[in-house]
C-alpha cells in the first residue's frame, strides 16, 4: 500500500446512495485531491441498476491534522461521513448574535446530527446557519446568526453531523435536459410546459407555489398573465420589492409603468412621476390593503393578491422610492418573515430579480424545486451556481414566458 | 466678429430640412467643434411647425486647410453642403479592384452628385462604396471596391456631392418609442404588433420582406411559425447560412436540432451527428431543391421556401460543416448575390444572427426599415450603432417572438 | 397662423441656454409632439458661437387643458418655462410621510422656485422628492416622502418652478467620446486616464471622491489596488454592502474570497464557510472598528478605511448573511445616512454593484460626475438611462480597471 | 437478474481509464437511461489511487435493435466499447463530396479503428469528419465531407471504432479552477499567469502558439501588446479576418481604429472612411506583404507578422469590406488552409471573435489546450459547450488581458 509521502494523517469515510450517477463519488475524490490530500478506495460496491444504491469506503490522508480536518469538513458537505462516528460536540453561545468559534456551518441539504448516540434530523434546513440543539428534547434546527441567544447550544466542528445529498431526478422528461441553463438556444416550449405541470400539480395536491418577482414583470406587460394565475389559484405566495408593487399600482392607477403606456408603448414623459404619485397615493390611503378595501385600487397583481388571499411580502432595498406602507424596510425583519413563509413552499418560480431570487435561494432547502427565469443570463448563472439539482435556469423573455405559461396551464386544466 | 485665433481657413455650408428635430444641426455643430474647428451661425430660420423645413447658414473655420477639408467631409455626410458648389471631381480608376486615391466613400443615405452643373441621384445606394459616374449618360451609382474596373470614373473628394439624410418618422405610435433598444424591460407586445403591421402592409402593397435568420430560429422551436409566415406570403426572401438550413433539414429528417428533440426537449446524444447526416443526405441527393422535388424533404423552412418560391440565399462561413450544396462558399460571390436581391426589399427582419445581420445592414440603404431581434443585447446594439432612424432593435427571445408575431398577423388578417 | 384642428389650449414657454447643442430644443419639441400637442416657434435667436447662449419662444397647443398641463410639466423638466410666471403654489402636508396630492416631483437638475416674486434656488437637489418651502425664511429644499411632517409646505403643480439643465461639457478630450457606453470595443486606456485625472484633481483641490463598490472588487483580486488608493488619499467615502466588507475581511483573515484563494486561484471547498466565520468573528469582536483597534484585522479595504479615516457606510440587503455589526439593516435609515454623506461629493466611482449604484444615482444631483464600471453591460446601461451628461459608463473588468487606474495615478503623481 | 420489461436487446460494453473522476462512468450511465435503455454493472474495479485506472463491464439493454444501436453509438463517443469487437466496416464512396450513408462521424477525441484485427490510430483527428481508411497501408485519417473522392473507403457504423477520451488534468494549480468560465467574478490574475506560462513553455520547448483574434484587439488598444508578443517569439500563427487586419493597418496609416483615435479616444467622424481607405491603399499596393516591403506599412500586428515570419491566415466573411488582398474569400479554401496550419499547434489563444474561434474549435483535436477570452460571456459559453477539459474560458476585457499577459511574460522571462 503506497501513499503520498508524508500524508500521515488518516481518516476513513463512507459514502452511500447514488454516489456514481449523482456525481458524489467523483466530487468527493476531486475535493480530496484539490485540497492537497490523497485517497485510497478501500471498498466499493456499485448498484447494478439505477435504482440500487452504491457504497464506497475511502481512506483519506493528508500531511497535517488541520488539512485533514479541512478535507473532512469539505467532503462531509457532500455526504462523506467518517466511519468512526461520535456525538456532535455542543458549545453554549457566549455572545448574543454570534455563534461560538468553530461552529458547524450548514448546507441546504438534508442533515442529521448525532446526539446521545441517536441520529436526529435537523429542522428548518437552511444554508449558512448554525445548528441549535436541545439535547434534552432531542431536537435540532437551523438558526441564523442574528437570532443566537446566550446560553443556546450550537454544534461545533463536523463530528456527529452527516449530510444526505439529494439524488438527481431520473425521469428522462424531467428538467434535466436544461443542464446548461445559460444557453439561450434551447427549445423553451418544453421547459415552460414542465413549469405549468408543476403549477397544476401543486394546485391539485395542495402544494404551495411561491413567486419571487421583479418589476420587469410589469414593464414587459405581464400583469394580466400573473393576475390570471393568481385568480385561478396557481400562486400562493408572492415575494417582491417595492418596485414590482409600485409599478403594478402605477399601472392600475395611471395605465403606465415607469411612464410607458403598456397598451400602446407610448412614453408619457411626465409619466416618470407616476410611480411616485402612485406610492404617495397609497401612503395617503394607508396601504395597499386599504386601497383595495376602499375601492381605490381595482386591478393588478397586488389587487389580486389581496382579493385572493395570496400572502405577499414586500422587502425593502436602499434603491426604493417611498416606499409603499407594506414594504418591510428592515432587511433582517424581512428575512425573518421570508423564513417563516417558505416553510411549506413546494415550488418556487423566480422571475426577473437577482436580489430577491438570491435572497430566497439562500433560505430554501435544496429539495424545493426552483425555476429561475431571466432574460439576462448572469442572474440565471448566479442562481444555478448555488447549485442543487433542483434549480433550473431559463434564459428567456418575461412576458412571452408568462403568456406561454398561461397557455400551457389552460391546456392542462381541461 | 471674433473667431478662434488662427482659424483662418473658412468655408460656408448650408443645411436644410428638419434640421432641429432630426438632430442634424446639433450633430453638425458637434462635429465641427469635436474636430477642432469653430463655427458661426450666420443665418437661421426655423420652421414654425413640425412640417415646415428649417434652414441654417454656417461659417466653418479651422486652423489648416487639411483640417477644414476633413471637417467639411464629416459634416457633408450629415447633409451640410458648401454654399459654393461645384461639379464632382472624376478620376479614372488605374487599377482593377481599387478606387483612385482620395475616392469619395459613400454613406447609406440618399445622395446626389453634381455632374455638368446638374444634380443627379446616385443609384444602388450602399455604404462604404465608391460612386461610379457615367458623365455622358448622366448616371451615377454605388460600386463596391472589388468590382472596380480600369478606366471607370469615380468621384474623388467631397465637392459636388450632397447627402440628404432621412427625417425621423413622426408618428407617435411608430417604432420610435424603442429609442433605447437595449433595455429588455420594455413592453414587447406593442413592438411585435408593429412588425406584424409591416408584414401585412407589405403583402397588401406588394412590398418585399426579407428575413435574415440564424439557426436559433430552429433551436428555439420556431420552424412552424416561420413556415406558416412563408406559406401565407409574408416573407419573400430568406438570407441565412448553412446552419439554419442544416438544422431545419435535420429537424425534418430526424426530428432533432443539434441533437435535441424539439418536441420533448430530450437530448439524443448521438444526435450530434444528425446535422452531419442531414448535410450528407442532401449532398447525396444533389441539393435542397432536388430533395424537395424527389419528396425526400417534406417539411420545414427550406421546404416551404422551395414550395412557395421564396428566394433563398445561403451564404457560407468558415465555421460551416459540409456545407449544403446551395451554400455559396465564396463570400464575395455571396455579397454580390445579396446586393442583387435586396434592391426591391422594403422591410427587413433580422433574427438571431450577428454575422448575416451586419452583412445585410452594410448593404441596405438607410430608408429601408429594419427590425433586429436577438436575445443577446450585443447584437442588437451593434446593428443599432450603424444607426439610421429606421433601425429598431428588440431584445427578446426568438420562439416567443415568432409565436406572438404569428398571433398578431392572424388578428390583422381578419 | 394655422394650428392643428382643435388644439385650442395654448401656453407660451421660453427656453434659453445652449438649447441647440445640449439637445434641449429638439427634446422639448419632441415631447410636445409625442404627447399629442403641437407647437409654433415664435422667436428664435441662435448663439453665433458655441459660447453664446440661444433663446427660443415657443407656443404650445393641446386639445385639452389636462393634456396641455401634462405637456408643460414634461417640458418644464427640460428647462422650458412658461412666459407668464407666477409664484409656486404651496400646500400644507396633511399626513405624515406623504406629500399633498399634485405635489411637484423633482428632477436631479438645478431647480429654482418662485416665492413671493423672487426666484430661490432649491437646496439638496435630488430626484423624486418634493420641494419643502419655508416662505418666511425664503428657503426651499428637496425632501424625501418618508420625511414629510404634517404642516410642512410643499410645492404643488409646476407653476413657479424652473429647471436649469446642465450644459454638456465641451472639451474635446472629455468623457464625451464614450457616448455609447455599452460598446465594449472602445479604447479603455483613455477613459481610465480621465478617471485618474479626476481623482488627482479632487485630491489637489479638496474635492471628495465617493467609491460605491460591490464584492467583485474583492473576488477579482482588487483589494491591494483599492487599499493603495485609500492610503494615498484618493478615496474619501466608501458606500458598499455587507458582501464587499465580508469578503474583504474573509480575505484578510483566511486568504480567500468566497472560498477561492486569491493568490493561487485554488478553490478551498470548505472555504465557502470562511465568509460566515469572518462575519461571526467580527460580530464576536464587536465590529470592524474594534477588530482593527484590537489588531485582529490587519489588512484590506475595510482596514484601510478605518486607519485612514475614510467614512464608510455599509447598507443592508435581504441577501446578507450575518450581517457585520456596522451594516445598517434598515434601508430607510441607510438612505438617510447616504443622503447626508453625499452632500459634498464631487466625483463618484461606481464599481460592480447594480443595487448600490442605482441607490446612489437616485440621490446625486445631475452635476456630480459619475463613472460607472461593470463587466456586465446591463448595469452600465441602467445607470446611463437615468441619464445626465455627467454619467459615463465603462464596460470593463474590475481588477484590470483598478490595476490600470493605479498605474495612471502613479504617472500623474510624479 | 431483473431487467426492465421488454428490454430484450442486449450488448456488453467495457470502459476503462479514469472513468470515475473523469466523469466517464456517470456520463455513460446517464446516456443509457436518458435514451430509454437500462443497464447493469456486471463488474467494476476502481483504482485505489488517483493514478490507477479503473474498469467497468456494463450490460446495456434496450427495447429495440435500433434503440440499442443508437445507445451504443452514443456511449462509444465517451469511450465505451463493445466487448465483442470486430473489424470496422468499410464502404467505398459512390459520390464525390459525400460520405456513404451510415458513415461513422468523428469526435475530436483520440480514436482507434480496427482493420484486419489490428487497432490503428486515426490521424488528423477532427470532429464531424469521416474516417478514410487505406486497408492495405493500414492507415486511417479524418477527412472532411467536401474532400471525399469516389472510390475512397470510409468507415460505416460504430463497429471497430474506439474512442479514448482525454483524462482531466489533475494538477491543483491547473486551469481547472475555472470550471465555471462564465463567472466574471473570479480572480483573473491567476488565469493570466497560467496563459503566460503556456506561452513561455511553448517558446522554450518548441511548441506552436496560435492566436485567433477579432478586431476588438485593435479597437481596445492592444496593438502594442500583441506586437510585442509577436516580436518576442510567443506567437507563431495568426488566424483572423479582414476586420482585424484592416483596423490594424488603419491604425498604422491613420492612427485610428474605426475612426476612433486610439491615443486620445477622440472620434474623428470622417474617420469612418479610414478603414476603407486603408483597404484601398493596400489593394493598390498589391497586398500586406508588398506594403511592408515597400515601407508603406511600418507598424502594427500585420507588420510584425510579416517581419517576424509569423504565418498569418485571413479568412473571409460576408461582412467584409474590400477585402484586403490576402483575405481568402472562399470559405472552403480557408478551412482547408486552416486545417493544414493547425497540425502542429500546441496552444491556442482565442480572443474576441466568435466566428473564427468556433471555426478553429471545430478543427482542433480535444487535447490541444485552448483559452478563449471575451468580454461577452456568450462567446465563451459557446466555446466551452463544445467542451473538452482542455478548453478554458475567461470572461474579461481584451486590452487589460493583453496588458497583464505581457506583464506576466516579462516576469517569467527573467
Amino acid at each position: 500500500m503506497t501513499t503520498s509521502a508524508g500524508h500521515d494523517h488518516i481518516e476513513r469515510v463512507e459514502l452511500s446512495g447514488h454516489i456514481i450517477d449523482s456525481l458524489l463519488l467523483p466530487k468527493v475524490l476531486d475535493f480530496i485531491t484539490a485540497a492537497g490530500g490523497s485517497f485510497r478506495i478501500e471498498k466499493i460496491s456499485i448498484g447494478h441498476d439505477r435504482s440500487d444504491a452504491s457504497y464506497a469506503l475511502i481512506e483519506v490522508r493528508a500531511a497535517s491534522k488541520e488539512r485533514l480536518e479541512q478535507i473532512l469538513a469539505d467532503i462531509a458537505d457532500h455526504g462523506a461521513t467518517p466511519v468512526h462516528t461520535q456525538d456532535a460536540r455542543l458549545v453554549a453561545a457566549d455572545i448574543a448574535g454570534a455563534f461560538p468559534e468553530g461552529f458547524y456551518s450548514t448546507t441546504n441539504q438534508r442533515t442529521e446530527v448525532r446526539i446521545g448516540g441517536r441520529w436526529i434530523e435537523v429542522a428548518d434546513q437552511e444554508m449558512d446557519c448554525g445548528i441549535l440543539v436541545d439535547a434534552a428534547a432531542q431536537t435540532a434546527r437551523c438558526q441564523a446568526m442574528t437570532d443566537v441567544m446566550v446560553g443556546e447550544h450550537y454544534i461545533v466542528g463536523h463530528a456527529g453531523v452527516r449530510v444526505l445529498p439529494e439524488a438527481r431526478e431520473m425521469q428522462p422528461q424531467g428538467f434535466e435536459f436544461m443542464n446548461s441553463p445559460v444557453s439561450t438556444e434551447k427549445p423553451k416550449g418544453v421547459a415552460i410546459r414542465q413549469v405549468a405541470t408543476e403549477l397544476v400539480r401543486a394546485k391539485r395536491e395542495g402544494g404551495k407555489v411561491l413567486l419571487v418577482g421583479g418589476p420587469a414583470i410589469v414593464h414587459t406587460g405581464s400583469i394580466d398573465h400573473v393576475s390570471s394565475l393568481i385568480r385561478r389559484g396557481y400562486i400562493h405566495r408572492l415575494f417582491a420589492g417595492n418596485a414590482l408593487a409600485t409599478h403594478d399600482i402605477e399601472h392600475a392607477l395611471f395605465g403606465t409603468s415607469l411612464g410607458v403606456r403598456l397598451d400602446s408603448g407610448d412614453i408619457l414623459e411626465a409619466g416618470h412621476e407616476h410611480h411616485l404619485r402612485a406610492i404617495n397615493r397609497i401612503r395617503r390611503l394607508g396601504g395597499i390593503r386599504r386601497a383595495v378595501e376602499t375601492n381605490e385600487l381595482r386591478a393588478g397583481i397586488m389587487y389580486e393578491c389581496v382579493k385572493n388571499n395570496v400572502d405577499f411580502l414586500l422587502a425593502g432595498s436602499i434603491r426604493d422610492d417611498g416606499p409603499l406602507p407594506e414594504v418591510i424596510a428592515d432587511t433582517l425583519v424581512a428575512q425573518a418573515e421570508m423564513r417563516k413563509r417558505i416553510r411549506d413552499v413546494t415550488f418556487c418560480l423566480m422571475v426577473a430579480t437577482t436580489l430577491h431570487s438570491i435572497a430566497v435561494g439562500n433560505l430554501l432547502p435544496a429539495w424545493v424545486k426552483v425555476v429561475c427565469v431571466d432574460i439576462n443570463p448572469s442572474t440565471v448563472i448566479k442562481l444555478a451556481d448555488r447549485g442543487s439539482f433542483q434549480t433550473v435556469g431559463l434564459v428567456t423573455d418575461v412576458e412571452p414566458f408568462f403568456r406561454a405559461l398561461v397557455g400551457e396551464v389552460d391546456r392542462l386544466e381541461i
